[in-house]
């Protein structure tokens, strides 16, 4: 029998997909939990792509006139109280703030002392403390629109947590906007969602659908919700950011009016937006194998990775010198706003060990360079998007001046990949015997990997749509924009609906 | 009589300094304070600063070789317990979570429920649940020196609150290290107290002094605590920025443990450094005067504004086509990491009205632009750091190719005129009568400015520094490095002492 090929995740994505996940977070050294329960440590090279993700976010903000600002951490119990479905949607898994300070007791021990005389809420989002800022700061429909974003933490205090995609504190950013009138700020919230679609496929090589949620699935609060849904690898469906028409909810229970050009008094139209860490989980689940990370070039925080192999000690300062003249000529390069970024790798570490180390956290190119390349004025260099043994040997000069060219090429390469994926698993369902059978049929080798996408027509009766989700738990991803106008036969009752998006989801 | 001259600001500063700078604050929309008590909402306008500065020290920090990462908001209580000076520093004034929900009681009211087993404290500052993490990732030497930084919110909980200078919540970025030796530790707690006194002069134009802090003024746990200190206009000090030499109290107390290269299990050294939206207040009090903020161009989030005067209908167009082709060649010029950023104020309102606006937030260079201008290719330019009267014309080509020159003439003037008022409100101290009379000798106008920075010998007893602080009211501010060697014989005591800084402080 012949020797299975390894792996460098074990297990793989076949076998256990919610394992290959933690396991290749782990391999790439991107986050783990903390001793507080839900809470992650994001790590350096994690970190580092979160914030290549928030430098381009905040670059497409601002140039859609956004302004940064920062709310108090803290929101007083009362105010989540304001607006009814809101404080129905959070009240459950919030951290509750209700002492300032803490106390020896006679034992020595600590114990929190000095009790508030209202309670604090975390902030689970922002919405009714930025209300009530908003409140003061538009008087006339010329402080109108008011186009505010922060980045923040947030905490919600789940049950199940997973590194990324589910925790209890998780770091994002909440736009918030007041407009005078409902059209502008439905513009406001279809304008970030497509933002947040061209950010997550040109930037992240994750192809999104853009669509409206049934109001089952609507923030707490809001009149409309709109979102970006990706297919992960176990072809389930991960929301990975929304946007939210607010009407006049939280203008009414937070007061904020203006005096219009006419000058009546109105209440302004709000909206408010948000993507999370969480896309970090997206990424990984979307490009990664069971080697490890694989990372779109425009998201990586390094794209090219130089290690020395120095076999002989009496050329390894020319090889040494060679990579280091290597390192800088690729930094000399142009790449997006910046330059290429290039790590130099000459830990005292056998080769092979150093290189696995590497293709698990996901670089997008490996360059080893040894003496024989020196000679020949060469580098020989691994592609993350191609099997580990995979290499080529490149003129050094040609590498350098084609390094943009093959990142661009590696990142249409990942979103291309991705698409064709996410065809093959999304099927167009006609009948609930076909649903039945997408959603229910055995993997053998792992349950976790279910049918897909189902394209289909639905009623979106809120009833039915429960039920269906508790039989078969399933959830209407969207109602994609895309084909929004199309009218088609509700594939359990047969009256005319629209066309959905059902799958499972993160 | 004659008028008064009015100031846009009331008060001014020798009328009532506290309230002067709140006045400032106000007046630029740079903060508020929220309905949560003792937390501030920092406005975009503040906000663009602390980013100002968030950039140039970030970019700082991975040049000296830190990486940034996030750990959790909350510290579970029996963590802060561990260091004994820790707690007792902290435990006083901390936020506690004790429930994880809340529900409706029989009133419809929400009460915390969910009780947790062990109560969290929002952090007030990362030491403690950074050790435990840190004592995970050291093992060997191999893995030393960690440097890492995280940039994130944290809550002390105030009694008396200033907005930046002085609240429950703020922004910070607090540095955590991790050395196999002494000396390497103490070198890094140098030289990250050195980036922070450079970024200080350099970019935000507040010169400060550099030095260690008597042991009644340490960090709760450290063994060296440095810092730099800058004089405000009232003449007292703000400590404006920490590194801390913690030895191995935090390495004994979280287990920070790696096998040296010879095989021998050792604890670790580390550092901690932090610096925070505090910096917003201190940059306010350096420069600005009785019109408002004055930004130094470094940090100033626009450079230029660019005010088109329209008084008839008929050159109108022709003066804002005028004014955007200024704005556009003045953006496309390099300045610093970026360009010059112009704002273009066509709004509707009487152009002294928009002048003063503009004036108050601390804007460089204004720059008026009418129909005459137009005709004579020139432009009409107010500098912030003149009077508002003493406008100047240029030719508008000239006035392009010197914008750059023109805002780092007025960045080092405005370092230089701090520089002077420092040197001008320092004084050599050398016997205790001097020193009562130099700390409470009355100032008539306002009781709040007093002295200024005493530059002295000082025994350095502890004891007697207590005593001093509590009848005076002044606290030794640093033993500055530059005169660390010094033998000065202590005014109060005539022992061999060093020479110390002592002024009355925020």
């Amino acid at each position: 029998m012949a020797k299975q090929a390894q792996t460098a995740i074990t297990p793989t994505r076949e076998e256990d997909y919610p394992e290959w996940y933690q396991q290749v977070v782990k391999a790439a050294d991107l986050a783990e939990n903390s001793p507080v329960r839900g809470c992650m440590v994001i790590k350096p090279w994690g970190y580092a792509i979160w914030e290549n993700m928030q430098r381009d976010l905040d670059r497409r903000f601002k140039e859609t006139g956004h302004k940064n600002a920062y709310f108090p951490l803290f929101i007083p119990m009362s105010y989540l109280q304001k607006e009814a479905d809101h404080v129905e949607g959070f009240a459950k898994e919030c951290a509750v703030v209700t002492h300032s300070r803490l106390e020896a007791d006679a034992d020595g021990k600590l114990q929190p002392a000095g009790k508030l005389e209202e309670p604090l809420i975390v902030r689970p989002t922002s919405e009714t403390i930025i209300g009530e800022l908003f409140s003061k700061w538009v008087k006339s429909y010329r402080d109108l629109p008011l186009l505010i974003n922060q980045w923040a933490n947030v905490v919600r205090w789940e049950m199940r947590t997973r590194l990324f995609l589910r925790t209890a504190e998780f770091l994002w950013q909440e736009g918030h906007t007041a407009h005078a009138t409902a059209e502008e700020a439905m513009e406001e919230t279809r304008k970030m969602i497509d933002v947040y679609a061209d950010f997550a496929e040109k930037y992240m090589a994750m192809p999104v659908i853009v669509g409206e949620k049934t109001e089952a699935e609507r923030f707490p609060g809001a009149d409309a919700t709109f979102a970006i849904e990706a297919m992960m690898q176990d072809r389930k469906a991960l929301q990975a950011g929304t946007s939210h028409f607010l009407g006049q909810n939280f203008a009414k229970s937070s007061n904020i009016k203006y005096l219009s050009s006419e000058g009546k008094e109105e209440f302004a139209w709000t909206t408010s937006w948000g993507v999370s860490t969480r896309l970090v989980g997206g990424l990984i689940m979307t490009h990664s194998d069971d080697d490890g990370l694989v990372l779109p070039p425009r998201i990586a925080p390094a794209h090219v990775v130089i290690i020395p192999v120095t076999p002989k000690e009496e050329t390894r300062e020319a090889v040494l010198n060679y990579c280091l003249d290597l390192k800088q000529a690729l930094e000399a390069v142009n790449y997006l706003e910046g330059r290429v970024k290039v790590e130099f790798d000459d830990r005292d570490m056998r080769g092979g060990e150093k290189a696995w180390g590497w293709i698990k956290q996901g670089i997008p190119l490996r360059v080893e360079v040894g003496p024989r390349d020196m000679e020949n004025d060469s580098v020989f260099v691994g592609r993350r998007d191609r099997a580990p043994k995979d290499k080529q040997s490149f003129g050094r000069a040609d590498f350098v001046t084609g390094v943009v060219d093959l990142l661009e090429e590696m990142q249409a390469g990942l979103l291309a990949k991705a698409k064709a994926f996410r065809k093959a698993n999304t099927r167009e369902i006609t009948t609930e015997a076909e649903f039945v059978e997408f959603f229910t049929a055995k993997n053998e080798k792992n349950p976790e990997i279910h049918g897909g996408f189902a394209s289909m027509g639905f009623c979106c009766d809120s009833e039915l749509e429960d039920q269906i989700s508790k039989k078969y738990k399933v959830t209407v991803r969207c109602i994609p924009t895309a084909t929004v106008k199309e009218t088609v036969p509700c594939v359990f009752t047969g009256k005319p609906g629209k066309r959905v998006i059902f799958a499972k989801s993160y």
